[in-house]
């Protein structure tokens, strides 16, 4: 992933000098189980540990796969280049894809850990700005159109929400992509038995698959890569959220704006919600990457190499750009300029209408059907629409109103209290903590 | 989905009667509850439900809907015309995604039960399939080269350990979905409390949106598809593999081929793996459904509508496809024609080239480095390859072998029976019942 | 794809009757080629056509499929029962792919003539709100923020731009797809000569594949695929504007609202665009049906058949949303309410802050560093914008501005008719007619 | 992209240097026009190009962005650190956009070209290996089985072909994408005249977009990103191939592999189609980018900034790739060894049921009903299928067949010469020159 879109900790999770150090880790933890069942000199992994650690030149590796065209043999050459003979007991009766696959658990499920921290953080951010603004009246709109009132926080609450089934699938795939294999070339543990495969993931807390061909079913790399995608459409969401609401005409939320920063290059009046625009783009790319990982599954026979250049682009870059918006969505929610007064000025904007519900509800209980209570309001309702006076005014002077409905009725139809007095179990609902637990 | 890919369990939850009367147990579910706190007359579900129930009439309804131009309008009006006066107690104070996404909640967990009900019978059938040829030697391959031998019921056992991870996912996308509202026009409870949603949902199954907007949350459906798409690849894996045993060249398996089927209309003899390149083709329109998918989960503040034409044929589409494929996966898996002793022939087809590894790790246990190893028996190989001799001839003949390993050492390296010698721990693995499990 | 979003023109092209119809002309095309050629008996062609021609019977033929599992020997079994004798001259050399191929070319270039004609009227709707909107004035905004001031008609005219280039490439993918081929098993004309594909394709328009293999190269339909997806985006563009010109807050357009159609079952007053957020849907079916078009086209060897379960679905599906989508989005473009009124009151709604760049500008030309001038302008700006005074009357309070221009340079800054004196140059590019040429 | 899979020439064009290099001469070209119509003192351009050219640097441009979080601010601030006084006379009436996208034009162009040229000479090399192996037999395969005889020479020819309309589709979004904008914020040329785009573009060979809003459509970079996805289908199409002319028991093509190269860490044997497979994946990638890309169209009013992010990954990638893919895949195509040995012992595997076809139409041509030649063909080849006899052999000893037809029709139906007659008027078709024309 590009720079811009890269944090320093994910930026290192997927250097090459994280790859080899975690390979040399797999190699010594399998060395050292062989070592446990006698099949190796006790000491070598020590040996080879004391020789190479912390010494390993991912540049000088590169230089041998030049010639040898193949990524474990230049990284063993140059072992035993560092390590001399006791190198040579490395990587007995495993094949290349032991390593690798192992090893791409590994740095997968750290990255996976960076996020789930970082879900942790966001989700905090919301749950704080949900108890803030728990009782900010806000016009709830569906289809971009007004229609009752909500309250700002539950929109907050409602991300903090949709984000703990995103963390809960992220940690599920993390638990799914916990599994490596050292069973040889084809998985049939032909040259290297069973227990040095238990042995060196007791060490580094991985599971055998549990049926292995020459590499790990790739369905679990694609399970990753969903619920990242999935995780990006949380992101989504709130950015989305956040441009409608800074919108020129809306105006009931902001981007923090900071000290020198320039909205236009040209317009000096601009303030535009380019982070929340750019996690709405970022998304996309998630999106894309799930679906490169879909074609990724299903392999000729015991494998096929076709997944892993693909793997090599969108593992890092995916996990890499999940960790990089959820830093910059937790600024935004932290930092989200909210206008409860433009809020409020809004919910008046119609003058009542939104509280149609309410009144037709009160006709209806006087008996009248629902279809024609419905069509008594309607009318008031789209005079009022176009114009033609305020909507309460209007049902006052409207006989089939009057006749059934008393003014009490409608003050009560019109009482914002009123709609909002259930909120709170919603809020208890959305914060209790277990949240994450589905569904 | 078009009638060729569905079966008729499918096609009828799918309907438009299916659907209508889902909806009306949904409003009567609501209603009911409505009785029991109060807010409706006691009795209005039962009359409703007697002059109603099976006599809804979905031509009547998309009449009603061409002037309505809105869907649950037009079922209420239709109610309404069946039931009299009762049925203006129906639909009090909710708005129609409670009726529709509580519905469509129901749907999609009948339909998911059914892909859970085949899965199930297509693990059974691998596992029958890996049991009979546990012991059947096949060359394992990567690439689409010979690598070293395994077994053809290994690759049986591992289908059935891959569809236990697609079961699960489709299992907790069942409990995800599994979640209706009846929270009114911005899930703020508005006009309709808490309790009879409690209420309704006690009787239905269901559990309430933690934070509804007008609907349920869309990442749930996303889950679903993603999780059908992932159960795709898992099919799409089986149906490569046969396309491939099925080869010309390799014949190790076949497709069932019916009395009187024709393989094609101008070349009499072929029998050509088209079960196998069917599925291998609709796996791709589960990937295709699992995009538009992940496109419907960000939507305008308290909802647009805008996932509603995407949902009305994927979801169809993709649970239909799904339930096709499974069915026509276990016939395949069931009736594959397996021949063991082509694939005994392909074993032998390399003179004992796949043996080069065993021989290698000969040397490398006398001491001798990996690389070099390496370099000695690739010398033999290549030569093999080439068809300058058999390989373990040349190898006879290599003084660099002889000088250090025994013609015993040899034989043992060239024997299947050593290579296939922890099938079992793979098999036990496999198909002791708990394999759903995750990871 | 489901009735509701298909019209009956498209529904019938991809109906079976349709197909077989299509398949019958092939094959008597080919038909009298080979007559032609003297390889058949003069008259052959003639005389099946009139025993079977409007006779064919869809539910027959699929009938003898569930024995044959074969659908084209399934076609000709059924005209040999139409037509006798003779009918054992047809096919003669071919292979089921040459009747399929060409045919599927055949359906999918009337299919996109249709969507050719549906685009055409669509930017004629275009064309006719540009002109009648020419000079209504609104303001541009860029990030959902005001930015400068444009016209209601340039946006029209940007439609009908977008639409004139995918109009192009539709056109485009109808001359690519017009591709068919009638050269046997594996494209080598082996039993069938060049010259009776050469005649038979002079009846039917087409040009023959450049080099076949068992069809036709795949590309081809996934250059279909892209083109309607690249269309769906246009008419996504659309949609898109007018959900947003119709919220609450901006009101400055509305879809047409029908007589007796009611916006939401619970809230009287509501008026969605829902025609508008339907078609944002639809476009993303589009999207992954490109997808799995790209995924369909590298097949093994001289082919598989994996494409062509994808294509009996996406084909269809694909062209039948366009064709309808264009329909509804003519329907939207034309009925659409504008509110010129509303677009005068947006437009003054900050006070005068759209114009910020012309004063910078004005402070550029007197020798100031665009830095300067433009932390300057943005001052007052940001003032205006946090509600400290009216943006004009900030200015004209700064000694840093009124030190260097005078209030006639403001005032010329603020003027609308100096803001649009370019836009003529810009309807005439658009609407010259040659628009739909590239780029 | 990672460094793996780019070319230093892409890498260079798409380094922070060569962009402000860019923006640069865009700046410039604008400066230019200005001069020219008398809004900027004549020698402005030349005086900053005079201190500025080549001396622009990246890092420092990134300092001061992270300051005012706005790339081009960043940019011109520099510019005037190094030029002075004139500086401030650049990007007049410009907003960012007119040169981002007018250099986003510029360098895409650039890339299309370098892809344009990779696109020639890997059909270069098809068309060599095609004219080589024009008459060398090879068995036709659909569905991975035999079917009747071809020759390699078409398969290369084949690719030629398909590598003609790739390289059309790329041309035309080379000349789509070479469109830019220098009209302000909303595109309406308030602050800078028509004339200076035109002649700013008159000397960087753009053309102005049609209707810009503040940037230009962004169809036209989907086009470009669908255009590579479709040509990474037609270098998937070569790759495939190859891995199965590969597999070990077909062994008709070889990559070329490398002195000193290994395939395999655990066995020394094996030589695995890496280049193909990896080709392969790659291919999913671009079809990852072009999904992208199709969400990047519609964007809010007169311009969002969410393609922004997706852009700055996705166009530099997938070019990159596509890049990288063709010099890969020449090298693969031009290396190719085949084996026209394997390819003679293969056709002839299945001891001529490859010929059925012109067996069956030999008994057509005598009077018999097609289906009942075919039924007495199949019974013969199921036979031979099943290794109850050569097929020929059968045939010969099947009354129905011989007592319509002569051995000396049976020998002219089993004839290699006969079936491939027609090839060179495919050869001729495939590469005579025009081939890149459409259809």
């Amino acid at each position: 992933m590009i720079s811009r879109y890269s944090r320093p900790e994910l930026a290192r999770l997927w250097s090459d000098e994280h790859r080899y150090e975690t390979w040399f880790a797999v190699e010594l933890a399998a060395c050292e189980a062989m070592e446990e069942i006698g099949r190796v000199p006790c000491g070598t992994a020590a040996s080879i540990r004391g020789s190479a650690q912390g010494k390993l030149d991912s540049k000088r590796i590169d230089e041998i796969e030049r010639t040898t065209r193949h990524d474990v043999i230049a990284f063993l050459t140059h072992v035993e280049e560092l390590a001399g003979e006791p190198a040579r007991w490395l990587h007995l009766g495993m094949t290349s894809s032991d390593v690798l696959d192992t090893s791409l658990a590994l740095v997968t499920r750290e990255a996976l850990g960076e996020i789930l921290g970082g879900i942790k953080k966001l989700r905090e951010a919301c749950a704080g700005r949900a108890r803030e603004h728990r009782h900010t009246p806000m016009i709830g709109r569906s289809h971009g159109i007004h229609a009752e009132p909500t309250t700002a926080g539950l929109t907050f609450a409602r991300w903090h929400a949709e984000l703990g089934r995103a963390e809960h699938r992220v940690d599920e795939a993390r638990q799914v992509i916990s599994v490596g294999k050292i069973a040889g070339a084809v998985g049939t543990y032909a040259n290297v038995p069973p227990e040095v495969e238990a042995r060196a993931f007791a060490k580094l807390g991985l599971v055998p698959e549990t049926v292995a061909t020459q590499i790990v079913g790739r369905d679990r790399h694609a399970q990753v890569m969903t619920s990242l995608a999935l995780l990006g459409t949380a992101i989504e969401q709130i950015a989305l959220a956040v441009r409608h609401w800074q919108r020129t005409e809306v105006g009931e939320g902001e981007e923090p704006f900071g000290k020198g920063q320039k909205g236009s290059s040209a317009m000096p009046h601009k303030k535009n919600p380019i982070l929340s625009e750019n996690l709405c783009g970022l998304s996309r790319l998630l999106r894309a990457h799930a679906g490169a990982a879909l074609e990724n599954v299903a392999l000729w026979h015991e494998r096929d190499i076709s997944h892993s250049s693909v793997e090599r682009v969108i593992i890092p870059d995916a996990t890499t750009l999940c960790d990089f918006m959820l830093a910059r969505a937790t600024g935004l929610v932290s930092g989200l300029v909210v206008h409860p007064e433009r809020m409020k000025a809004n919910l008046e904007l119609t003058g009542g209408l939104v509280f149609s519900e309410s009144v037709m509800l009160k006709l209806v209980e006087t008996g009248l059907p629902r279809q024609r209570a419905y069509e008594i309001v309607q009318r008031s309702a789209l005079l009022a629409h176009g114009g033609k006076g305020r909507f309460r005014d209007l049902l006052a002077a409207d006989q089939d109103v009057t006749s059934r409905i008393s003014p009490r009725d409608i003050d009560q139809a019109f009482d914002l209290g009123h709609h909002l007095r259930h909120i709170d179990v919603i809020f208890e609902r959305a914060l209790a903590g277990n949240e994450g637990n589905l569904p």
